[in-house]
């Protein structure tokens, strides 16, 4: 079957995305979308987009976008840069940014993408293990490198750095590219933006699949100085002229304009995750703290593997990573109230 | 400003797609886009899908339209892929099919995103130089290589190989794919997916852009036995698990469905395009014969150069390529009749 394939094909161990169920029904935990529709807007804006134009090509410069993702963190249009979801620029940031023979760092628990972009791109990197409280120690970055990435709020820990941690970060590491994923940083974080302008080597990387309710969409973007972004247009211009269509450009400006929309739902899904976690400790869980729309929680008593598959009988997805230091964790989406309603009470009766 | 950038990104030198004007109004005959709208069941399909249904991931598999497409070429769900547009496609499939150390093969005079991928990827080429009438000469391809790509109908000749010559080619080649890019296929030509239950080397790339004017929707796929499919998976399952969002999926579905609509179309496209070049050469000038949306002329007594400027100045745009062998050429896409007459005008007044 593999006589056709690249080395490279062969050798690389693609990423698995959480499940998405079939035909049954389920109430889907497991792959952190929001559990609010997008806002009115950004759906009257697509139904608006779908029209003769789409037999143009978009704006390959995606520039109005651009600007009002800018004026929304006060930065110039040239210092965003905007994809296919967040994982295209992850991919785009490795090749812009990272070099084979010169290892970058990430954390041992992290999102597991990270990996799997090292081996297709041939990046060497080294793993930084978190603290046992499942935090990022910062120090683990104080040393030679080429290059860091990690999340913050860190996936699938849920764990968040204040401000001051990662401009340290930036401050040891000046010659190389520091990227901060903050595909979850609307839950309770603050993004780290407001630091582009004292740092050329930080490059912030956001989604609308979470906060904006859109992870059917397939828009993310990048915030850093020019330099920074004209390195991944470069890739970008070398890989597809056009990544976003019509219709995803136009449902995102909207998103971002209805920031009354944007403040109440992620308001509220940070109330269900406090309310959810006070609730699972109440049941015996340790709850990591989360600024994220997901928790990751662990039992002294119950196996988390079992745990996961008796939810699962019970009409109930959450995510599982078998791998080590987590093998007794659970990542659980926080949906609806009453999606999180129906998921303690399977628990319960599990329990 | 190059400081953070990967030798990589430094190195490559991007692909620079036709201009995407700004304010002024031209008459756009510079990127292949098609002069009618899309479906209007496609328009229908894509508000239908604009509904709370976004804040979900799509399905990562795209099994629905891959079903589609293969019941419209008589092929399995697990032969066809699809991509964000056949710019992706293309670079998936030098990364899963290509290595490094073995040159791959195309003309001399083709889309030039291929040398931009070899580039970006490290895969070494070498060119087939077209014949003196602009034709592929197949037997150039008959030769060690790594791999062989070209497009059928070749861009930007417009150029049509008949199945048995391409059937020559995958016959010479049997240990190394053959990539055949038919974004222009359905302007005159016919598909050579008929031949991938013999050839398990073939792999057949289309795109919804140009013959579904679908250049804003961001849509291609490709065909091929299950394992080649199988290693574009193992490569955009390494980048982004989800590259299609569901607006495009459901207005793809639409645009195979309506194949009443479709042949309309390209019909209306193609008799246009026989009597522009039949009216060109009343004036003078050398038309290659095309089998796709566009033109390729020449005149022996006008500068391409000087044509493209006074036409841009006139408010016409079409796409010159300063390099050697067709330094004298114009591409010109098939608009409306409209447009065709008024560029048939403007051409006159310059003459």
């Amino acid at each position: 079957m593999y006589k056709y394939l690249s080395t490279l094909a062969r050798n690389v161990t693609p990423y698995v995305p959480g499940e998405q169920p079939g035909n049954r029904e389920f109430i889907k935990l497991n792959t952190n979308e929001n559990p609010y529709p997008p806002s009115p807007e950004v759906i009257r804006a697509i139904k608006g987009a779908a029209d003769e134009s789409l037999r143009l090509y978009p704006d390959p410069e995606c520039e109005e976008l651009r600007e009002v993702i800018a004026g929304y963190y006060g930065l110039s249009r040239e210092e965003v840069f905007v994809g296919n979801g967040s994982d295209e620029l992850l991919a785009f940031s490795f090749q812009a940014f990272f070099d084979p023979g010169r290892p970058i760092l990430f954390p041992d628990i992290t999102y597991t993408f990270y990996q799997v972009y090292s081996s297709l791109f041939r990046i060497d990197y080294e793993l930084v293990p978190l603290n046992n409280d499942l935090s990022i120690p910062v120090e683990g970055f104080f040393r030679e490198n080429g290059g860091v990435i990690f999340p913050n709020p860190n996936a699938p820990t849920g764990r968040y750095l204040e401000t001051e941690l990662i401009a340290e970060v930036l401050e040891y590491n000046p010659d190389v590219v520091v990227i901060i994923d903050e595909a979850y940083i609307d839950f309770g974080g603050k993004s780290v933006a407001g630091l582009i302008k004292d740092y050329p080597n930080l490059l912030v990387i956001q989604t609308f699949s979470k906060s904006r309710s859109l992870a059917g969409l397939r828009v993310g973007f990048a915030m850093g100085q020019q330099g920074l972004i004209e390195g991944l247009n470069r890739i970008k211009n070398s890989i597809n002229s056009y990544t976003l269509d019509r219709l995803a450009i136009a449902g995102a400006i909207a998103a971002i304009k209805d920031e009354e929309y944007f403040q109440e739902t992620r308001r509220k899904i940070i109330n269900t995750r406090e309310r959810v976690s006070s609730e699972l400790t109440g049941l015996g869980f340790e709850v990591i703290p989360s600024k994220t729309n997901f928790i990751f929680i662990t039992h002294p008593e119950h196996r988390a593997d079992k745990l996961f598959s008796l939810l699962r009988e019970k009409g109930i997805l959450v995510r599982y990573f078998n791998q080590p230091r987590i093998t007794n964790f659970l990542r659980v989406s926080i949906g609806s109230e009453k999606e999180m309603d129906h998921f303690l009470e399977r628990l319960q009766e599990i329990l």
